[in-house]
């Protein structure tokens, strides 16, 4: 998909399938079962929730491990499977590793659901 | 929550947070990891696809089977890991086990992924 326009239930049939509305596929139901296995952890929902409620919604690994009370490598993992499933961005500025939630694949996530 | 109408964010927001708005809590991120951990395997997607696709929206475990080409104990195994999670239903006639999909659920969750 190149287009960053909202999603609307068309371009996601199109794209990914839904859950609920027709017999999904076997190749998207992988897609799909990989993005809810990458949120099925509390660390990694609330890593995704602290770094959207950061201010410009963008949050630095350093700040990220004092609220969960993990060491940096175990966040940076945990972030690692995140980015790796589309649902947060890394940036690399000097030492540190910033992070932003992929809001819009937490929308198409969320429309995979509905019928 | 006692209440069968549809769920508003504000609901959801009194139930089980969101991931996104605000800091999630520890206890609801466990919650919401349980669900999406429910749904983060590619045969339990596929079985909710087409318990939602049957006739009436119910699916004997019978009917299953073939589909996802797994034996009964190995779909009745995962049937049981999505009813934990509030993800199906399930009820016992005679000989067979049939399923629905608990949409409700599924909306809760999806809602839980929305700014």
């Amino acid at each position: 998909m190149s287009t960053t326009l909202p999603l609307l239930p068309e371009a996601l049939d199109g794209c990914c399938g839904t859950v609920i509305s027709g017999v999904i596929s076997a190749e998207d139901a992988e897609r799909t079962a990989k993005t809810f296995k990458a949120l099925g952890d509390p660390t990694r929902i609330r890593l995704l929730s602290l770094i959207a409620a950061s201010p410009d919604g963008e949050a630095c690994v350093c700040d990220l491990t004092e609220p969960v009370g993990l060491s940096q490598p175990t966040v940076s993992h945990h972030m690692k499977q995140l980015v790796d499933a589309g649902l947060a961005t890394r940036e690399q500025r000097g030492r540190w590793a910033y992070y932003r939630v992929a809001t819009e694949a937490l929308d198409t996530a969320a429309a995979a659901l509905r019928g």
